[in-house]
């Protein structure tokens, strides 16, 4: 079964957003066995949606798309749909109750607009969409599928997950595909590739390993098909295979891995934490709050994290950490006697077990010849012992910052197990 | 004149990599008028190459393709368009002596796959690649051009900028198109549809409008073509004419406006901080140093901005804020009394003029039937008067944290500009 995506929307042709719905789509589908052999995208008028559509369904057996649905006057690919279809546009009530209760339950005011949105083709199947107003539609035509999605990515993903793939896996017979993904941190992806490499060489044809780079961290998926065979018992030695596999990568490079899956690294840290009994908390300069951010983007993350201290000025150092004047004068804000000063006074001011303290450049100015832009120190700290680490990133500042997280989780993940 | 867009890669199509490169270039093209009507991604096989190579020429006068130029054996395009276009493939020593010298310059070893990277079809005329080894290529074949670029994003992006556009100028006329953007937040898609909905019927046929709807904000974008006619002030007038609209649009929304192009609410309440000469703190508890971290996302904001405090805990509300333990046992953590006492406290924790506490239930869990999860209380407090709001967002954690982001950061501009 192949599938093609196509994006609806003049926004994505003049570039004022970039297109992160269909790689998280091509992700989803790909991961299921569903091959995605084409993108297209394509501009808010009847001729190009007839085109990109026509066009699309020539390639693939399924054709998803987004954009184009929402109660605006740009938004056409729902009537144009529906006379490709053959399909008349009729008042859907039960829709229109659902948007109507949606709108009421976030207390914003019911408009005329929403009698368009619950106006569908009757071809369709409507797809609920439980977390916005557009339902998706399902649309069979000429042996072929033909799925509309909202361009929302939220929506989008919600639709995606609970309604259309269970309705594909249903609709077209798929051969056993399976997946196990390590998640490493702390070196880059040519590095990983060679230490690796015997590992790699030594895969079966019907294993293939990949790559997923993000900033700071490579992720490493092994992903097995079984193309020619499809016994009763394929999936389970499948599975049974990767496993082994896996175990193996993990062997190579003990010290790189960090968790599995689709775990994250606030996720693990938290898990360590709970499992340890420990309060942790941060105390963040150039980070500004960033780290404290995807700590409590866990659930339950209060069992853990007390707070933190984001102590952006020299005043704030001093007067929320308790680090000394002398030591900003002499060393610098960024620094290893800062950030270690943060590190000891935050277990105080915050009254926990471990703390992170991390200051440095995030850039683009404040540079110095001996501290460039991206220099940054951290610390981690606890009442027996401090860890300091210095990293010299790059100029971008955003990047910085995210870098920043990650090593800094990082560090917390190893000092907690006593791997620093 | 109108472009298609081609990316050819079988990681953009798993979902490996986002494809970054083709908005950066939609956004290059439509900043100089040249419209791009479409975009394709296909694999790295030959028959995607020549369909999706066909179906873009069909489409426009000039189709650019990135990718597929690399040294590894999966880079096909040049030989498929070699074939397509009737050229002969030849090694061409210039090119050659470049890429030795490239690889000799950032310290690499000469490798043989260099010679298959000088051999390129005699019918091109070449881009020539300062920062990297691949040349760009250009073709033309039965009226329209045909324009190969590699897939790295800045080799691309200098390609683009020093070698196609001037080029593409030179060859094609161009209509004037011109932009503007206003960016909303607070108001939903459809509500804003309908209090615009006059100004909106009475644009001009050449002006065109789009709703870019983000979490809490909706941006609306004018564009305005001059298809007809181009007279030598054809751009001047319509500009004008696109600056006359935007002010009309902006008048009747008035209260949902907070900024226009390419600014963001972070960046538009730092401006107006700096204006005013106000120092500005944050105290969250549910967004966990969220807004601390959009706030520090802008270069420069420790200017206006010395810290934050998380206080996650009671405890820490009450000792790092002096949140009263009476309060937060009569009336709970999220409730009005509570962000009162936070923003106030704030204000001689941070030592600053004006603060934004936020306290509420970021979910999945943890919500009660009289505070569902998705409620959050903000507050902003001065010396001299406190405004607070409610909010009742939705059960997605990340979502409920981000969108309570967007609300407070905008009301603490209107609070700054004495609108609340």
């Amino acid at each position: 079964m192949t599938a093609h995506l196509l994006t609806i929307g003049d926004e994505i042709l003049i570039g004022q957003i970039v297109d992160t719905n269909s790689a998280w789509m091509s992700r989803e589908l790909t991961l299921r066995g569903i091959r995605v052999n084409g993108k297209t995208s394509v501009g808010d008028t009847r001729e190009a949606i007839v085109e990109g559509v026509t066009h699309a369904a020539k390639n693939a057996d399924v054709v998803i798309m987004t954009g184009g649905l929402g109660p605006t006057k740009d938004d056409i690919t729902k009537t144009t749909l529906a006379e490709m279809f053959s399909a008349r546009m009729v008042f859907h009530q039960e829709t229109y109750d659902r948007i109507v209760a949606y709108f009421q339950k976030v207390g914003r005011p019911v408009s005329p607009a929403m009698v368009g949105q619950a106006t569908l083709p009757d071809k369709a199947t409507l797809m609920i969409n439980k977390v916005g107003q557009a339902p998706g539609m399902w649309f069979e035509h000429e042996g072929k599928v033909f799925i509309s999605l909202p361009g929302v990515p939220f929506e989008m993903e919600y639709l995606m997950t609970n309604e259309v793939i269970p309705r594909l896996l249903r609709r077209f017979p798929i051969h056993p595909i399976a997946h196990r993904t390590l998640l490493t941190a702390g070196e880059g992806e040519s590095n990983i590739a060679r230490r690796i490499e015997a590992f790699e060489d030594a895969l079966p044809p019907y294993i293939k390993l990949a790559y997923l780079p993000a900033l700071g961290q490579v992720r490493l998926r092994l992903t097995g098909t079984w193309q020619d065979e499809v016994a009763p018992d394929s999936e389970l030695r499948l599975n049974s295979e990767l496993d082994t596999k896996i175990a193996e990568l993990q062997a190579v490079i003990p010290d790189l891995v960090f968790g599995r899956e689709e775990e994250t690294l606030p996720q693990v840290v938290g898990k360590i934490l709970l499992a340890q009994g420990k309060q942790f908390g941060t105390a963040e300069s150039c980070t500004g709050g960033y780290v404290a951010h995807l700590i409590t983007t866990v659930p339950g993350s209060s069992a853990y994290f007390p707070g933190t201290v984001v102590t952006y000025s020299y005043e704030m150092k001093t007067k929320l950490l308790g680090v000394k004047t002398e030591i900003l004068t002499r060393f610098g804000a960024v620094s290893e006697e800062t950030v270690r000063e943060m590190a000891q006074g935050a277990l105080d001011t915050l009254g926990v077990d471990v703390t992170l303290a991390i200051s440095g450049i995030a850039g683009p100015d404040g540079g110095t010849p001996d501290k460039p832009v991206g220099t940054v120190w951290m610390a981690v700290s606890d009442r027996t012992r401090t860890v300091t680490q210095k990293h010299i990133f790059g100029r971008d500042r955003l990047k910085n910052i995210q870098l920043t997280g990650t090593y800094a989780l990082n560090l917390v993940r190893k000092f907690l197990l006593g791997e620093v």
